[in-house]
């Protein structure tokens, strides 16, 4: 932490530029954080934009009232367009990650040749894409662990923890790594640095890949129905993920499966995101976090059949909920 | 087929009684059969037992006009007592294989010294219960390939087929066996006997143990959506089954799987029953279908990855129903 981001309001000419697209409950938490933190703050908030350029976002949190004024607010990324220029130094992309959004065309009007791009996004191979189309930026990959939700239009209630795991992709601690997290700590919540993301979007996934679509195909129970229910069934799934993280390169600690089951189960009782999407009707990240996991499975001939049975009936579930 | 059988209403006084329990529409369309074939018809049918009193049953069928009264209507199982005499030649069963259901406890007062048990009812391991509950009562296992939808009180509309395989359980054709396939014929629709009535049950289970829990799992999709939607995870399902049927010592023909899916793949799209129970939010044959068949491959170590997924999956859907 520089001595600037401790003093962020007297040093605005230099406060480095973010663009937040897709400024949902999590974009516009660590939004916030960057705001505390000394950052210029836009945003690319398509429902809510209206709302938002009015009144700002009103963020309710443990840590305090976030809410905060970005200093531009657009419609679309085309608005927020470079023209030719350097571009915002960082750019966050925090949209669900979907089958059919094409997100590198999503982001491309935004990028300038100074622009390192920050993934805030849940999934396994979701930086790959963003990578082949921008060879020549920073690519930050970064894990949220936030409970946060979108109240209102604008409103977003800020729950429990925030942390942001991140680091460059495919691996080490770039310079735009180590900015972005000093911005963050000012702000009030540090990132978590680490030199082998993968590995780390990988440990996430272990749970994720499991107790999400579980949560949707058991029609939307929460964490203690599903531990309840089938721990074996979750533990063998988790155990799969494990597999194929180490069949990819990036092993695990043996007792993460025991370790996480145990803190769940020491957890109150919560909905998955993607349970809550599901009940929402929203679309869900059924390939960012299971899709991919399962044909990764498959370039290494990895045995996944809880996974690929879990993966097919997510798949047409979504199906029917989509019809 | 003996003559007798040929010309069933000038042979009243010697007709068989046959008490059938669980009249939906699957006991009530054999009931038809067996009356058109000259037996005596008794039902114990809770819900409808007014209508039916009153009306009869009403049946719609390719076959012709099925309606028939009943000789006797109960609402209870204790209305329809032996008293301690000979009991009904053939008590018919014909309800749904719950876990909160004692088969067993449901028809004892109705089993006299001369009744012949007949099971109409689909899963695996489901007629043990019985077995051992009256050792001395020929038991008789039925599979129904029949299409039947109750449409109002005492109303059912058979669809399509309505074939019975049937034999002595464990295995074995006995007279009680052949004389009832010999009413059904005589009623206009052959049963067909076998001396391996539990491998024809694990036949029937490879299908039903795959495509009815994840129509239930998909929303409630039809098979032309599940064949569609991964046919590569309904032949692994397909194939654990025979695994475990092989384990039990009831092997398989080879190519069953294959032909069973191209079966369905020719025939219009359809909602399985588990599907249609799912819907209409009745209690689901969890363990009778799938439950009874990982148990199975349990006993035996015989590996089910997938149907032990979608066996986990159904019971937390099926318990996030019933809450």
């Amino acid at each position: 932490m520089t001595s600037d981001s401790q003093t962020p309001l007297e040093k605005t000419t230099a406060a480095p530029r973010v663009l937040i697209v897709g400024a949902g409950a999590v974009g516009a938490f660590y939004g916030a954080l960057l705001h505390r933190g000394g950052a210029t703050v836009e945003v690319v908030a398509r429902s809510d934009a209206e709302v938002v350029r009015a009144e700002g976002y009103r963020i309710d949190s443990p840590l305090g009232d976030l809410s905060f004024r970005p200093t531009a607010v657009y419609e679309t990324v085309d608005a927020a367009a470079t023209g030719g220029g350097g571009g915002p130094d960082y750019l966050v992309l925090a949209v669900k990650v979907l089958d059919d959004l094409d997100r590198a065309a999503l982001i491309a009007p935004a990028v300038g040749s100074a622009t390192a791009i920050v993934l805030i996004e849940n999934g396994i191979d979701i930086e790959a894409p963003i990578a082949a189309a921008f060879p020549q930026a920073p690519l930050i990959s970064g894990i949220a662990f936030v409970g946060a939700r979108r109240t209102a239009p604008g409103c977003v209630q800020h729950q429990a923890f925030g942390r942001l795991v991140l680091g460059d992709y495919p691996r080490g601690i770039g310079p735009a790594s180590h900015r972005f997290a000093a911005l963050l700590e000012a702000g009030g919540m540090a990132g978590k640095l680490t030199d082998e993301v993968v590995t780390e979007r990988w440990r996430k996934c272990v749970w994720n890949a499991a107790f999400n679509p579980m949560s949707v195909l058991a029609g939307g129970a929460d964490t203690r129905r599903l531990l309840a229910g089938d721990e074996p069934l979750l533990r063998s799934l988790m155990q799969e993920v494990c597999d194929v993280a180490a069949a990819e390169g990036h092993p695990l600690p043996e007792p993460l499966v025991s370790a996480s089951l145990a803190s769940t189960r020491d957890m109150p009782a919560y909905k998955t995101s993607m349970a809550l999407d599901f009940l929402a009707g929203r679309p869900l990240e059924t390939e960012a976090i299971l899709g991919n996991v399962v044909r990764a499975a498959e370039r290494h001939t990895t045995p996944v059949p809880h996974l690929r049975t879990l993966y097919g009936l997510l798949r047409l579930r979504a199906a029917a909920q989509a019809a």
